[in-house]
């Protein structure tokens, strides 16, 4: 009875995997935030090389040589079968969860941050600059830009920098130099400041900081942990293992869930099994997407043209948004709280690949907790969206006595979320309700661009 | 060029080693506190296979199968190759550490806590009982007792349990209920809190209450973490997996080393390896043991009769000790803050299989930030001990030009220590020196046992 399914370094993936190769109606472009036009990413911010995987069609890219000795340290990372939360459920499901939380900085977020402090050396820089919220992005950064030599500068939103001072000093101990922003370092955050010093900040703010910083200097690109094409490929490393242990394991998955912020982590897990949908090969697999009820972008949102980030100074994408200048209500999953969703994510979802639900978060921390009680692990907020939601099938499997098989993507560890944790023991957890009107007011600050956003296809595959 | 050196679940030692099988001089016998004459576990507080193995000259005692089950989850863990910090560092040495930080506590402590519930609940009670300091024991008891569905009270001193909350939220999460001790609990709690409401507690109540309280109930069980032979033998699984995984490597190493507190830690990760030192097939062997300079039982403590705990109740063993009632220094590295160190190891050390060194607390800092730079993975302050250790071989290695290898036992990750990284980090971290004059009072408090010490053997093998 095996309980882990484990690859050997030499059967980690060596190449990543793009599905623009496969899809059968190709992305739609990025946008210029100035011009409206197509654009590719602004030059001086993003190295080359990232530059040409954001946009290209070939199937496998090849990860350097350097890259993969440092994913060496931790990956391939496990593929567990659940047997003890299987058990508690009484359910015939078989669970398995692809866990991320064995890297260094906990979670999913260093198999891109490895990669582009890579690229950007590659290219010359010495330092990238970058913004992170409560700090889990910013802490992969710093790890990756440790293991390459390169500075790394991250604009950490204030409210989070005093208030999870542990993401802040792992990110100094890695060497990077972290600020609260609003800060004194860039024209935006003094100007900010100026007119209000106590300004909490925002990631668009931060954001904002990152971009100027990077734009003006030589030396330095700008570092962005979601939503791009290259970001959530450099990601599929975590769905090809995962793909390579679900056969070790001699099961294909009926279901595959993950949670939803900018996408990044669910994508890396479901990119290489949509592959094997777009080919007809899987036509029962049905891959869900779970975000909280407080920032439900998929499933509220509008596919419509919008920034990508909050101050309007980012590429614009076609996409599920619930507007750029919607604020989420403060959920725990500080991870999920973004207005939009990587475009392939949407893209495949209105091709019908992809399904998504919404959930409230004290039932999503029940089902952290009955996982924690069963297989020890301790998730993070985030991935215990898609926890809750297997659970349920494998409730509904009770009923059924259908043997699903169901692949949990857990992004990461929750060991700076126990003060949530304790939050929802102590029965004062709150659920926070879709903000309707919050996002009818964001959306009337969309962007008008004029290219046509293309009709609903008829669904490719039944979901 | 491989970096994780990692066994197949089936590859998983199935029984735990027992070195009193193998000692060329039996271990001395524990003393009753009160007769002052040889004694078992006092039997109500103990399940009686504990009892058992703790006095059993048995070679190897099989690992029940539902307790490999547990283990199953995390282990076998992986031994890796620290080739940074080898380049880092400049040096031919070879460094590997065995890293128990990915279980779900994170660290090595569930190994005995999943096997001593296991026990209990197969003897028939109900709940366990235990105490504990910063929480890592106590979290480690708390998912032991989960996995077997047994309850846990824990007695966390109550200065910790309002400075480390996170460690009090997950042993909750783990479904323990831990209270500040003292507390209203116990006869000794009130006691003490009627003389001093304001008792910011001490580990000696904590072990007091939870002896009163396991005594005081027939569905209950006391529970150690540390010090007892069989607490040292269920470790013994990390020492025989990385034996397996350095041959897989290809080498064996020159030196071991691991922090000692109770010593449960390293006495895993040495008594296989210790074998092969006794029937003298690798005298060139160093094993050293790496304790605080605040609290340096075996570098500083007289070989002497004490207490195992700080109230005087528990068997007196004849071991290194500082004295029951000293209380060091506040260092970082909370669980290296025992008086005593386990019989088996001071045995080792007299028998001249083991040395010892102290250490400050700055240097052991800088090697772990030197580590997390390198390797990524945030270590606690307890096995930076023997980072900082390795990385001084390493260094001599350097200018002597041997190639050395070395194994780390790398007992758990920092991340509920973050607060300690950044007193480093900010300059703010104070060294403390070994407090003489309280060491001489403390000794002096020492019970009188008529079984005479034992000279020191001539040295069995050479340091």
């Amino acid at each position: 009875m095996e309980t882990k399914f484990i690859l050997t370094e030499k059967e980690m993936p060596t190449a990543w995997y793009n599905i623009q190769a496969d899809l059968p109606v190709p992305l739609p472009p990025l946008v210029h935030p100035g011009t409206k036009e197509p654009t590719r990413l602004p030059p001086p911010l993003f190295p080359e090389a990232l530059n040409e995987q954001e946009f290209s069609k070939e199937r496998y890219i090849e990860i350097p040589e350097e890259v993969q000795q440092v994913y060496r340290t931790w990956r391939p990372t496990p593929l567990i079968r659940a047997y003890r939360l299987e058990k508690a459920l009484d359910t015939p499901a078989k669970i398995f969860y692809k866990y991320e939380g064995v890297s260094p900085a906990g979670s999913h977020k260093p198999n891109t941050a490895v990669a582009q402090a890579y690229y950007a050396k590659k290219e010359g820089a010495k330092r990238l600059a970058t913004e992170t919220g409560a700090g889990q992005w910013g802490s992969a950064l710093a790890l990756g830009c440790q293991f390459f030599g390169l500075e790394c500068k991250v604009y950490m939103v204030k409210v989070s920098y005093y208030q999870k001072p542990y993401r802040r000093v792992m990110m100094e101990t890695w060497g990077a130099k972290c600020v609260p922003s609003p800060s004194e370092d860039t024209e935006i955050g003094r100007r900010i400041l100026a007119e209000d010093p106590e300004c909490t900040g925002s990631l668009g703010i931060a954001i904002s900081e990152a971009v100027e910083d990077a734009f003006a200097r030589d030396d330095s690109f700008y570092s962005l942990g979601s939503v791009l094409n290259y970001v959530l490929m450099h990601q599929t490393i975590v769905g090809q293992e995962a793909k390579k242990q679900m056969e070790m394991a001699d099961v294909y998955p009926d279901m595959i869930v993950g949670c939803i912020g900018g996408g990044s982590n669910f994508a890396g897990v479901l990119l290489p099994f949509v592959k094997d949908k777009i080919e007809g090969k899987k036509p029962g697999l049905r891959i869900v997407c779970c975000e909280p009820q407080a920032c439900p972008s998929v499933t509220k949102g509008p596919y419509a043209w919008d920034y990508g980030d909050v101050a309007g100074m980012a590429p614009i994408a076609l996409m599920y948004t619930l507007g750029h200048t919607f604020v989420p209500p403060p959920v725990h999953a500080g991870g999920l709280r973004y207005h939009g969703i990587a475009p392939i994510i949407c893209h495949l979802h209105r091709l019908g690949f992809v399904e998504a639900v919404a959930l409230y978060q004290r039932p999503i921390f029940e089902a952290a907790v009955t996982f924690a009680r069963t297989e020890g692990i301790l998730p993070a907020p985030e991935p215990a969206h898609c926890i809750r939601v297997a659970i349920d099938e494998a409730l509904k499997c009770r009923e059924s006595g259908e043997k699903k098989t169901i692949l949990i993507a857990l992004s990461g560890h929750g060991h700076f979320d126990l003060g949530a944790y304790d939050e929802y023991l102590s029965g004062k957890l709150e659920d926070y309700e879709y903000p309707k009107e919050k996002v009818k007011e964001a959306l009337t600050h969309l962007p008008e661009v004029p290219i046509p956003i293309p009709p609903p296809p008829i669904p490719m595959a039944s979901p």
